[in-house]
This record gives C-alpha cells, sequence and structure tokens, in this order.
C-alpha cells in the first residue's frame, strides 16, 4: 500500500500530462475534438470521454437551470434571506453529499490509499486557497456597485473568460493554440454581444476605478478557478469525493467568515433561516449540484471546458425562457449565439493545430 | 500575334488558378497571408503582391471616405438631385477614366492584342450581365422599402457577405478551407454587431416578403459581383482598362434605362445636372473612382478580399467619425470590431488549411 502510494505520487507530473492528452481528445459539449479515430482506441479511453461529456453536459443543464431559478425567484418578489446563509448552506450540503458519496464507495469498494479522508498537511495545505479568493472576490462584488449597474456588472463579468484562459495559460502552462485562442475571444465577444440591450453603452462610461476593480474581480475568479483544477488535478488517483470534501469543508468556514462580518446582527436577529422559501432551497440544492458539477469538470476537463459549458448555458437559459417567461430574443442575442457556435466549433478544429 | 492569342486563351483555365494561388498566398489588407517565406521567391510575386495591396488599400480608403461623403451630405441638408442621372454620370466618368488610362498606354507601349479595344462577340457578349443584375437589384431597392425601415435594410444587406460566398464557391469553384467559412460568419455577424443599434430589433419583425426580397437582392449582387470577377479573370492577360471600359460602357447603357424608367419626367422638366452641388461631385468622383479600384480587386485579388476590404472601411469609417462628426461609438461597435478583426485573422491563417 505505501509502496503504491509512492509510486502514484511520483508519477503525478506523467499521469497529469497523460491525463490532459486524453482529455483533449476527447469531446466539447459533445462535438468531438480532433481525430474521431482515436476514439474508439480502448476502451477507458471511451470510458473517459462518456464520463467527461456527462459531467460537461450535467454541468450545461444544472447552469441554465441556476439562472432560470434565479429569474423565478426575481418573479416571485424580491428575496430577502441572507445571501452569506445560503453560501455557507450551499457549501455544507456539497460537503454532505461529497461524504454521502464516499460512505457508499467505502461500503462497496472498501477503505483504500486514494478513498480513504485522512489526508496529509501536504496534500491539504493549498486547499483553503480558492475558497479565501473566492470569499475576497464576494466581499469586493459589494464595493463594485458603487461604480457599475447590475447589468453593467453583467456586461464586465466575461472578462472572467478572457482571465480565465490567460491564466490557464500561466498557471497551468497549458498551450492553447491560436485558433483557439482566438476562439476565445469570440466567446467572450458572443457572450457580450447575447447579452447586448439598449442600456448596455452606460458600461462604457465606467469609471477607472470600476475597471480596476472589474479587472482585479475576474482574475480572482479566474485563479481560484484554475488553482481549483491544479490542486485536483496534481493527485489524479485521488477520489473526487475526498478531494471535493476538503475543497467545501474549507469553503463552509470562509463563509462562516462571511457571515461573521457582513450578516452577524441579521442573523442574530432575525435567524439564520430567515426568509427562505422552496425556491431558495431549489436554488441552494441547484448551486450545490452545480458547484459539484464544476469539480467533476476540472477533475475529468478543465477549465476551458468549463467556460465553454456555462457560456453555452447563458445561451440555454434565455431560449428556455422564451418558453417560460414569453422573453423575446433580440437581434444581438441571435448575433452572440452565432458567434459563440462558432467560437465552439473553432476551438475543437483549433485542437489540431497545437 | 493571333498565334499569341490562342495560345494565350489555351492557357486560360490553368492561368486563372496559377492567379489565383499566387494571390491567395500573398496578403489581406497587409496581413500575410500564409507562408511568408514564399513572398520572397520571385520578384514578379513580390510585384502581384505589391500591387493586390495597393488596390486592396485603394478601395478600403475609398470606401470609408464614400459613408463620410454621405455623412457629411445629409448634414449638409437634404440631397434633391436625381440618383439615376447621377449613377449614370459615375458609370461616364468611370468609362473616361479607363479611355484616358489605355491612351497613355498605348502612347507608352504601343497597341497590342491584350490592351486594344476592338474585341469579339465572344468576349463582349458576356460584359452586359454585371450591369444587367446591378439594374434589377437597384429596381427591387425601391420596393423593399415597403417591408423594412433604411436602417433595418442596412442590416440586412449584411447577408451579401454570405451570398458573394456562397456564390463565390459554387460560380467560381474556388475551395475556402473550413476556418474560413468560419470567419466569413463571423465578418457577417461582426458587421451586423457593429451596426446594432436600439432599433434594430425591429428588423426581427420584418415580414416573409421583406426577407425574400433581401435574399434576392444579396443573391443578385453576389452573383453580379462573383460574375464580374469571372469575367476579369477568363482573360488575365487582358489589360484591365480594356475590360473595365466595356463593363462600364454597358453600365452606362443600363443606368440610361433607369433613367427613362424612373426619373424621365424629372430630368425634362428640372433638367438633367438639377440639385448637383459640390458634395453631388466629389460623391460621383468616389464612387467613380472606388468602383475602378473594385475591379481591380477583383482582376488581381477575389470577391473575398472585397467584402473583407468594404467591411472593414465600414469600421474605419466609424472611427474617422468619430473625430470629424463627433460620433459616440457603441459597446456593440467595439465588439463588432473585435469579431471582425478575428474574422481577418481566422482568413488568413484559414488559408493554411485548404
Amino acid at each position: 500500500m505505501e509502496y503504491r502510494k509512492i509510486k502514484d505520487e511520483d508519477k503525478d507530473e506523467d499521469a497529469i500530462s497523460d491525463d490532459i492528452d486524453n482529455l483533449r481528445g476527447k469531446a466539447l459539449l459533445g462535438v468531438p475534438v480532433g481525430n474521431m479515430a482515436t476514439l474508439g482506441s480502448s476502451s477507458s479511453e471511451q470510458l473517459k470521454w462518456k464520463r467527461k461529456s456527462i459531467v460537461t453536459l450535467a454541468l450545461t443543464v444544472l447552469t441554465s437551470s441556476q439562472a432560470i431559478l434565479i429569474v423565478w425567484s426575481k418573479r416571485a418578489g424580491k428575496y430577502d434571506y441572507s445571501v452569506t446563509t445560503a453560501n455557507f448552506m450551499v457549501e455544507a450540503l456539497k460537503c454532505a453529499l461529497s461524504l454521502a458519496a464516499l460512505v457508499r464507495i467505502w461500503r462497496n469498494e472498501g477503505v483504500t490509499d486514494d478513498n480513504r479522508l485522512s489526508t496529509t498537511l501536504d496534500e491539504v495545505s493549498v486547499y483553503p486557497i480558492p475558497a479565501a479568493l473566492y470569499l475576497i472576490k464576494n466581499l469586493l462584488q459589494y464595493y463594485i456597485f458603487a461604480y457599475v449597474d447590475a447589468p453593467g456588472y453583467q456586461i464586465l463579468k466575461n472578462l472572467n473568460i478572457i482571465s480565465t484562459g490567460v491564466l490557464y495559460r500561466i498557471i497551468l502552462k497549458r498551450k492553447l493554440s491560436e485558433i483557439q485562442w482566438a476562439a476565445f475571444i469570440l466567446l467572450c465577444a458572443g457572450c457580450t454581444t447575447a447579452q447586448l440591450n439598449p442600456s448596455s453603452d452606460r458600461v462604457l462610461q465606467t469609471p477607472f476605478e470600476g475597471w480596476v476593480m472589474a479587472i482585479v474581480m475576474a482574475l480572482l475568479s479566474g485563479f481560484a478557478g484554475v488553482y481549483t483544477e491544479a490542486i485536483i488535478k496534481k493527485r489524479p488517483s485521488r477520489n473526487i469525493n475526498v478531494q471535493n470534501f476538503w475543497l467545501y469543508i474549507f469553503g463552509m468556514g470562509f463563509n462562516a467568515i462571511a457571515i461573521l462580518i457582513q450578516d452577524f446582527d441579521a442573523v442574530m436577529n432575525k435567524g439564520f433561516f430567515h426568509g427562505y422559501s422552496l425556491i431558495t432551497t431549489l436554488m441552494i440544492l441547484n448551486h450545490a449540484l452545480s458547484g459539484i458539477a464544476v469539480s467533476m469538470v476540472m477533475k475529468y476537463a478543465d477549465n476551458i471546458v468549463k467556460v465553454y459549458s456555462t457560456s453555452v448555458a447563458m445561451l440555454l437559459t434565455a431560449v428556455v425562457s422564451v418558453f417560460l417567461f414569453g422573453f423575446h430574443l433580440s437581434l444581438a442575442f441571435f448575433l452572440g449565439s452565432t458567434i459563440v457556435s462558432v467560437s465552439v466549433y473553432l476551438h475543437s478544429v483549433g485542437k489540431a493545430q497545437r
């Protein structure tokens, strides 16, 4: 056992690049990437491809339904529950779900080095970092609204796409081909175009401080995502539920700090679950499942797939909203969707050029 | 002489594909296309590349100044000259300029088979077709405004980009790589995005007849352009000024018909040059020079380069208008410009994949 563990950790670096290369040969959102002929080469390849497709699809569906729940909750009237307690509940639920999955695995497969919960300081020391970055980003979010309005912030959030691509390249040292970079710029431009509305031009009047904050937030968010992928991929054979458990434990911790900073009085006076409704519960459940799907995508795919998946989800949401809420699609939306679709296509053909 | 002519016509087909391949290796709007190493391979290559760059640049500059003249003339008040007589004058001026260029060439090089004005029925019989197509398109233009407003028509005109690409493929049988097709779709989406304004969504309410007319007009315009290229490239060694002379003679004829159909009474009552001003004269001069630049681009480059050139000109116009007329650039314009830039880049890298 001890021998196997050391061996595993020795080959970590190789395993990571193998893992990535295997994944790269596979699908993005069901579109085959690169040479189809490699798909049938082994059943383990097929399994990986299947797993990657399923987690990507799950993330897309969960993200779109998330946005739909938000629209629904807004229509149902202003929600006055505390956002920080809801975030804490999301982390707690993710933690509980990971633990439940682990218990099932232990019962079926027994406890191994890869799925045991106990850990080393070396393994666990990096796990608080993503949670800490998200906490800082969420705190900044309160201040940026002094410089931009909410629709403007939605537009600026598309900077996350670029920051994720840049940090993915710098931190994970993985190359995108020139065409994939072009596709990534198009993804950002396409998502922004799809969100254009008559008041979008106000975002151009954002003061310098607003731009700086938006860029810092995009970098924090991108860094948190890329760093999470680095942590999870560092130990490819480690069970994802153990990795998630530790990530979410620190997520709970940092969200507890956020409650203390921002909502301590409200929670003390009105109670922890004040203002919770059916829709709040559904949103917490959805966020928890989406969060787990994100971790799975980090494990079995990468941040680039995550960005494409959530961007496509944004478009799906709009289309579904037409049927659910009678929304009208704008010309800008059609143009943005076309650009995003071309971007997805270019990302997949661009793979061959790396 | 006679022998040479026959030989020339025999090798026409080869010469065309050679010509195209040489051009393909060169630049689009100054961006080197494909392998730079091939550029220095011969001085004739360099000459062709230079010629292609100059005509492309000329078309871009003339097209942008054309749009600026239109804005200027609108600001100067409604212009009440007859558009059909102005179109006729444009054709007449182009004809005169081609003839003047020919006279200079005859004086310097003497009259040869390639630059003599006399022609055969076989050569000249196809020249009226583009002029006839443009006439039909211009007549249709009067009817489409029953279904769409002027800004909506500007948006729908971007369909020309797609129709030109499709007809270029079908009629000239020249292949674009998959990435170049993606770039072409992006060019259309990018140009449309750059033109978006708060009232653009009305174009989605265009009735079926409006869409049909817009598509028919796009096809007529695309077909006229592609057919002109086919005529000009059919005889690569024929002097472009002779080819232009014949094209424009028929242009004058068909525009004379348009005057008879649409403006006969006005011309009879008010006179041919009624309402002409300095700006009208400048616009006619600009249209004539742009027209000649289009022919040159058809001869030394192709319709794809023409479409990219006029699209980039559209963006340049907007930027120049900021300085000249104090226009404000919209977020949509920035997004559209980014998408068009990526499209130009992809078109050039896509070349390698054909």
